[in-house]
């Protein structure tokens, strides 16, 4: 029986890394030779890291990414191996590397570049033209990238129509809420369509907005999904494809038939390698995880990101501001899961305005995330202040300016912390709060990386219910849960005293930030027109905050930051 | 005589602004006619602004554009005008209207989109596929959209060869140094290679981080410039065209000749209005101003950067910290040209480590521009912060952390006044400093607008001079330009303490970020090698920064911003 081993590599490479990510690659490429793999495939841009952005502007970026590719190439025996690189003439191309025996035998130029949300891949490569099929270990395969599986009429179908009965896509599909289901309902259908077996690997790993979640997997000619890689971690994922078993299943698919035979010219065939490297092997079992539920999977995405974001900005240790609320308590417990308690460093900065529950409550959550706490009030840098400002301010009433007055002398002696002991500083305003603008610009919006700024106040409710479901214990306070929001920076302020409640703000924000939904449609859906107008005008007028916002983890399908691209001079008034 | 009277409305619309465009726009159409104008040609997407970004994601944000068309195109009588606007039938394109008389006779689609720089139209549209040649007052007129010029093959040279004897093409093309001129040579090759008068008509304003600069002009069917519209604020430029001299020249060029009869199929022709509206009239001499000097013209462009978002957002008054130094200096300065003394607020922050002279330069320079002062010294807060941090920084030295502190309880004061009194903060960093992070996040980076992020150091010494020659008079007084750049936040801090003189580190910075140089090439420009390689390091690391400023006026041809796309986290070592 003709079998093909393929090997999905989902690993964890930095943007820029390029001696780093090669040597990954080439020590991963031996694990698959050790589990006798005759195709090992790496994500799209492996060698690089993705995005690189700007990077890919520089000519000895481009260079020093195609030595590295040189390096892997030298050390892949034994093996076939499909690289993610740049490939490069007189223009650049997001590629792939066929590999086989210490020689780059072919070269596929991904034909389908997205350009549209987080990607600006029109803004570097020059788009391929042709989708060959490749003999590998005596079986055709079809190698493409990425956004190239997602079209129906695409390079799967040329590929699997000119004979490939494998298909091998390499991603860097950043996660957001949900789309590993779309993934895996997308590949079935392409995988059945074209009775081919596809194999998606992708990507896992933080850098800066995105989350690269992994679950890779393989789909079977029927379009049944056979084996899974794991989410949000490294994974080797090894299948054994019956290679027998598709050409018995094309034979009697009328369908397939009638469309090859109508196929002129179609894809070139260029042979890679001949037969397996290694000797008949039993079937391995494939894997199978289950899903990470809804929230699950967006705690998972949380911690890598943060992970990432610290170790490969080169940082250790984050410092947080711990207010007592649910925000930060939640901030501190993902970077105790991705960091590690001795790690995470949490400062309480209580005010004349603060609560005698807000300190107890944020010394108690750093009791049971068992992290170094420190307390600095900041009344006498607020009584200086408001003295020094008394002259220009006389004759005023307390408002916004003291208020922000306060927020901004805890990002001061936050930064502080950070400058003096090399600790990055979190943020832990959340959706609704960025998108509203209930946020103080350099006061409680300071610090390095914003790790809930694309989670919705609702959603970081359930995070925490999660959160303590998981331990089998109250890691966050039931008091933190319960309370109601508020910024404390003014006598009994409570947040809906300045925005709706967050049961209603939400659906809201989702409708008009991630769905471009009007007014009307948004009123439509049951909600007060004035409080419709009011959460949109908050929205639209704080564009000018969220530019000089931290980068935060993206986990809806559409985020503050290069996935949202607005003016800020704008007067546009939406309808 | 067969002649054809262009007008040329270099406007400056704003973002968003549909119905405040359409009445502007519907303004100077009744301007052209009153001079007799047959065609009045807008600038690309009028309607809307330029860009309007993921504006254009929004269903309705489209339809309003159209409904503002339609007003304009109501309001259009006696006259033709080309309107640049957002069409839309599945997809959505950069398109121009030719307007007659009340209707919308052609609509023409941008066939090159831009996708690099500051441009991301792939986002957004889809391109054109015709370059149609449409009969306005009787003669053959080739309209096209900005980018679409660039192209020596492009839309222009279909028209030319289809017997257009005159192109409208209209731009939202950004300014940066020099590229006043590069357009003119460039548009004057296109008119000479394809023997056609090119008029170029391009927007005017600040939107964000780009500066429109107007400078619209004629070059006749030889190349020659005839006609030259104003740099950097809105102007009429009208312009005689001798139809018949076109057509005359045409006979004597065997090159046009050779290739318009090599021309199979072509571009469709179109019939837009037979005659001219208005009756035969004398020839008007056409305009032509002498281009600004090199610093003159950055001189305009950041005052019309400062004057437009000030407006665009909403504001009236801006405040500066003064710290007696040059930048700041320059900042206020620019603020005066740009809003008036009577908005601009200068506050003096004087701290433990100011120098006399700094705090009396301060004042002075605010006589100078007869703005109002106010002087709020940092001791109080300073001591009390160091207070409240000295259990956290027991045992270590002052350093970074100190100096951060200075910076940041100025940011919070200038913040504070900001808040208070709706002004807006302009942050005063230089080029030289955003490129090596030599600023303080949240400190003197904090603020709504960020001058002269864009001008390095040493065109900050040009600029100064170059307005007190102007004004006859030391606006900036001499003291301020001589002494030596320090930001005195330890006793006797210079600059050079930490960077490379300015005169070195600029054209570095200029060959590392805006030309992609490697530090092999920048060394062979005869810099130090260790200096190089220190310089590029502290570039590449202050990303993080650079990603929480705030925006400000593009000048150079890749400024920090959407022009420049780095990853934060990123461990690529350039060679």
């Amino acid at each position: 029986m003709q079998t093909l081993r393929v090997g999905l590599a989902q690993i964890d490479t930095t943007v820029g890394d390029l001696d780093g990510n090669a040597s990954k690659i080439i020590d991963w490429i031996g694990r698959a030779r050790d589990l006798g793999v005759d195709v090992v495939a790496f994500p799209e841009l492996a060698v690089t890291g993705y995005p690189p952005e700007d990077l890919l502007l520089r000519r000895s970026f481009v260079e020093d990414n195609i030595a590295a590719l040189d390096r892997i190439a030298a050390a892949t025996k034994g093996i076939v191996a499909v690289v993610g690189f740049v490939d490069a003439d007189e223009d650049i191309y997001n590629a792939a590397a066929v590999i086989c025996d210490g020689k780059i035998a072919a070269r596929y130029h991904k034909r389908f570049l997205p350009n549209y949300g987080v990607f600006d891949e029109d803004r570097y490569f020059q788009r391929g033209s042709v989708s060959p099929v490749y003999v590998i270990a005596g079986v055709d395969v079809g190698v493409n990238v990425c956004e190239d599986i997602w079209y129906p009429d695409g390079p799967t179908r040329e590929q699997a129509l000119a004979g490939a009965e494998v298909i091998i896509n390499i991603n860097a599909s950043p996660y957001h809420r949900g789309k590993g289901a779309q993934r895996e309902t997308m590949v079935s259908t392409r995988a059945s369509d074209n009775a081919v077996v596809v194999c998606y690997v992708n990507a896992v790993g933080g850098q800066d907005e995105l989350v690269f979640d992994g679950h890779s997997m393989v789909c079977d000619e029927r379009g049944t999904l056979v084996a899974r890689g794991a989410q949000f971690r490294e994974d080797l994922l090894v299948y054994d494809i019956d290679v027998e078993g598709v050409k018995q299943a094309r034979l009697h698919d009328p369908r397939y038939r009638r469309e090859r035979s109508a196929v002129v010219g179609g894809s070139p065939k260029m042979r890679v390698s001949n037969s397996p490297f290694g000797d008949t092997k039993p079937f391995v079992s494939p894997a199978m995880p289950p899903l990470l539920d809804p929230v699950a999977e967006v705690w998972e995405a949380l911690v890598l990101g943060v992970r990432d974001y610290i170790g490969k900005t080169g940082f250790e240790t984050v410092v947080i501001s711990l207010s007592g609320g649910i925000d930060s308590s939640i901030v501190a417990a993902i970077a105790v899961d991705a960091l590690g308690a001795d790690h995470v460093v949490g400062v309480s900065m209580p005010s004349r305005f603060s609560s005698d529950g807000s300190k107890t409550d944020a010394q108690e959550l750093a009791e049971r995330l068992d992290i170094r706490f420190m307390t600095i009030p900041i009344e006498p840098a607020f009584e200086a202040m408001l003295g020094m400002l008394k002259p220009a301010f006389a004759d005023t009433q307390f408002g916004t300016a003291e208020e922000n007055l306060q927020a901004r002398i805890r990002g001061n002696l936050l930064m502080s912390l950070s400058n003096k002991f090399g600790w990055m500083a979190l943020t832990t305003g959340n959706k609704s709060e960025m998108a509203t603008g209930y946020a103080t610009l350099y006061g409680d919006m300071a610090g390095g990386f914003a790790v809930i700024k694309d989670v919705p106040k609702t959603l970081v409710w359930e995070l925490c219910g999660y959160r303590n479901r998981v331990a089998g214990r109250e890691i966050i306070p039931e008091s933190v849960i319960s309370k109601p929001p508020s910024a404390e920076l003014r006598p009994d302020q409570l947040d809906t005293d300045s925005l709706p409640p967050y049961e209603v703000l939400d659906p809201i924000i989702e409708a008009y930030v991630e769905e471009d939904r009007t007014i009307d449609e948004i009123v439509g859906m049951g909600y007060d027109a004035a409080l419709v107008e009011r959460a949109v005008k908050m929205i639209d007028r704080n564009e000018y905050k969220r530019r000089q916002a931290a980068p935060g983890v993206k986990i809806t399908p559409r985020a503050f930051g290069r996935d949202r691209r607005l003016p800020i001079a704008n007067r546009y008034r939406p309808r």
